[in-house]
């Protein structure tokens, strides 16, 4: 039952497994106190943040552990801002970093504080020279991820690391989706990570902070962890993550080559097998392990039970597969096609084999999905005479309206237009996808009393 | 090698450590993911937060687990005080409560808020006609912990709980050190928890926030857990702690007796033994396992060595021992003796000889400690007749000035002053503890050009 979604989380490690069993009667006192099973503790502990210190490339005295990839953020975000409070609150980050990012944003917006938002490309990349811009003098900090976790492109981290140094502003890279392959190169300020992506339990994140850089903790004090994180240190845990991210260093060069190749297959495979299929992200500059592509006419949530029921689990940032139906915001950022979207993350060992089959199984899913939808075929039928027509998917969520469209589409003349009223929020980013990989003329949005107007001309 | 510091951390209970060996294959999946590993771990944190509910007592939907006691603590603080900030900022507290709430009310006191500090008797309980007077109606939050953590003193929860039902405030109880016992009677609002305090592993507390009461949850958002704790869950840690507590429960009535009896004898024979020695915290309500007295003439930190070099962990709230160099703020709000502190909290299952070669060993090193200081005897020597005597004890640290201030006392006739001219904290809260344990006269303090002069009056 192959388990295609390590960048939400990763199986834990062997040696993870290993290192917490063997930590669990060693470590379990608090550091903090004097007698022999607390100074083992401490032992312990410093010796890890000795090995995390390496693995992310700065010094032990300069990194803290967390209770999670998302608190490293919020710390961090939080630490940076308020030490920089008198220089300003205007705060840089890309259009697709993670959600624990965003919030951070958020809490600093309410309390006062302004955003500038970097836009990235079609392929996720975020604009360098969108970073230059943004770094007024008045900015307090800037937040690049090192690589997108829903679509695997890579950012120019160093590169807008060296323009925040020459500008002054430090800058955070969330590191979560990396760190198992490297350290992150450039000469960041801060750096977020999180273990159970690597392999390493649940319940650890770390948060490094370079010397230089002004810092100041937000909430309620504590003296564990430099101040930096609050709670009782949760050493065993710790121990197995720093083994774990040790172990999948070893090998991580080789699984890098090899997963590459894994992706590039069904990058390349995909639109062979599957009719209408847009894959995303960076080709070139992305993740080894990761790839995403949106299947047309498809809606998310099937197509994951579906392949679900074939044995792979996989994820997708289809509007219909997130609580609040609306679709991920990365795939919005990058205006591409966002209905029947899928996340494959490869954990490091993952068999070829699986890989081919997964193939298989993807192209008879999406085909099933589809059936059930009666999305229209591929094979384009000859037009109707019929201008001017208006489709009414209101209360149609997700792939409905693109479906309707496409349908109609194919009865109206070439120069003829199609509204689609539609009050699903994932169409307002899937209809002009839709023209654009259709070779169809998106006219335009306008709101409508429910909803809103959307208009095509069809041009083939 | 016995542990005698259960208050600090439990060592982890065997069935916790069966439960998280099992989860760790079955529970690492995103519990919101739709593909099979993520049902079960959903499943697996559905069953925990039952059973968490139930030891507790309260709804499933009424309890979220957080990272830590510390952040079950600081979230509940925090989310209670600012849902009811229209009604008032007042927080009231007992003078007792554990540094995660004092720091929590330090933060909302720089934010703006008021405090009201309910002060505790000489055995450490609150006082619930002092909460009763607190009840301003201003009043935001009220908290007040089931048991003190340095002494074991159980406080009126019940009734300060009604009183505040009365008052339409909400009560939060920081139930850390006596959820292994039993659910904490009465009907709170709001409940803390740490689960290595019970025998769980670390990184794992629970926070429950009863229906009907309002909850804000501050910083940033996150769709986990009700909102009300961020970060990724820790499925596998979380099965291990509830599986501990339920473990713990099943012979937490039987235990209770057992080691109720063992502290008893500790409270007996201590001052048998132990010429000059203080044993504080209430001698009946008070928590089965814990007890603490402190020895005269006796700095904490060497006393620590001096039982861990014989085997013994225990812990103390002497200055000495402390990284801010001040004594226990607990021990400083009784009014009690403070140097020389010892806290002994014996894990379940502790061996009766253990306790008894314990008695054997601080006996000897007490005496050593009073040795190695030039402690004075306890045999009082004939006065000689020296009178308005000044000890210059600056620059001296606790234990010292008050071992200075007992030898020129010797000297002094009935009716003569000593003065006493000392810089440590530690001196203003043990100089009158000293003088009540001696039958003097304590006259008072003054300041003075460095740190303050203390005077006290040969009675007996």
């Amino acid at each position: 039952m192959p388990y295609f979604d390590a960048a939400s989380s990763a199986p834990l490690h062997p040696v993870a497994r290993e290192a917490l069993m063997a930590s669990l009667e060693e470590g379990w006192a608090d550091p903090a106190r004097l007698y022999r099973e607390g100074r083992r503790a401490r032992m312990l502990l410093d010796a890890a943040r000795e090995a995390a210190a390496e693995a992310v490339g700065c010094r032990p005295d300069e990194l803290v552990f967390t209770p999670s990839g998302t608190q490293a953020v919020h710390a961090g975000i939080s630490g940076a801002l308020a030490a920089r409070r008198r220089v300003g609150r205007r705060l840089v980050l890309s259009a697709v970093e993670h959600s624990s990012v965003l919030h951070s944003a958020e809490v600093h917006e309410a309390a006062g504080g302004t955003l500038a938002t970097v836009p990235v490309d079609r392929t996720g990349r975020a604009s360098s020279t969108g970073f230059a811009e943004a770094l007024a003098a008045d900015t307090a900090l800037a937040c690049l991820q090192s690589a997108n976790h829903e679509v695997g492109t890579e950012q120019p981290v160093e590169e807008v690391a060296r323009m925040c140094r020459e500008a002054g502003v430090p800058l955070l890279v969330d590191a979560a989706q990396s760190l198992a392959w490297g350290p992150v190169a450039g000469d960041w300020s801060l750096l977020a990570g999180s273990a159970h992506k690597w392999g390493g339990p649940a319940g650890v994140g770390l948060l490094a902070v370079r010397k230089g850089t002004r810092f100041s903790p937000q909430g309620p004090r504590d003296e564990r962890e430099s101040g930096r994180s609050s709670g009782f240190e949760n050493i065993p845990a710790v121990l197995a993550a720093v083994a774990a991210l040790r172990a999948v260093r070893a090998t991580a060069a080789q699984e890098a080559v090899r997963l590459h190749g894994l992706v590039e297959r069904i990058r390349t495979r995909v639109p062979e097998l599957v009719p209408d299929v847009e894959v995303v992200g960076d080709p070139l500059r992305r993740l080894p392990h990761l790839v995403t592509f949106s299947c047309l006419y498809v809606d998310g949530e099937t197509l994951l039970h579906e392949l679900d029921r074939a044995g792979f689990s996989v994820s997708s940032g289809s509007s219909c597969t997130s609580s609040t139906l609306t679709p991920s915001h990365v795939l919005k950022a990058m205006g591409v096609l966002s209905e029947g979207n899928v996340r494959v993350s490869l954990p490091m060992g993952t068999a070829e084999a699986d890989v081919d089959r997964f193939l298989e199984v993807l192209a008879t899913a999406v085909r099933t999905v589809r059936e059930k939808l009666g999305a229209p075929r591929t094979e384009r039928p000859a037009p109707s005479p019929a201008v001017g027509r208006v489709v009414d998917a209101l209360g149609k969520r997700c792939p409905l309206p693109v479906i309707e469209l496409a349908k109609v589409m194919a009865k109206v003349p070439v120069g003829g237009t199609v509204t689609v009223l539609a009050d699903d929020e994932a169409a307002r980013l899937d209809i002009p996808a839709w023209c654009t990989m259709r070779g169809q003329e998106f006219v335009g949005e306008r709101a409508a009393e429910r909803g809103a107007a959307y208009v095509v001309r069809r041009r083939v």
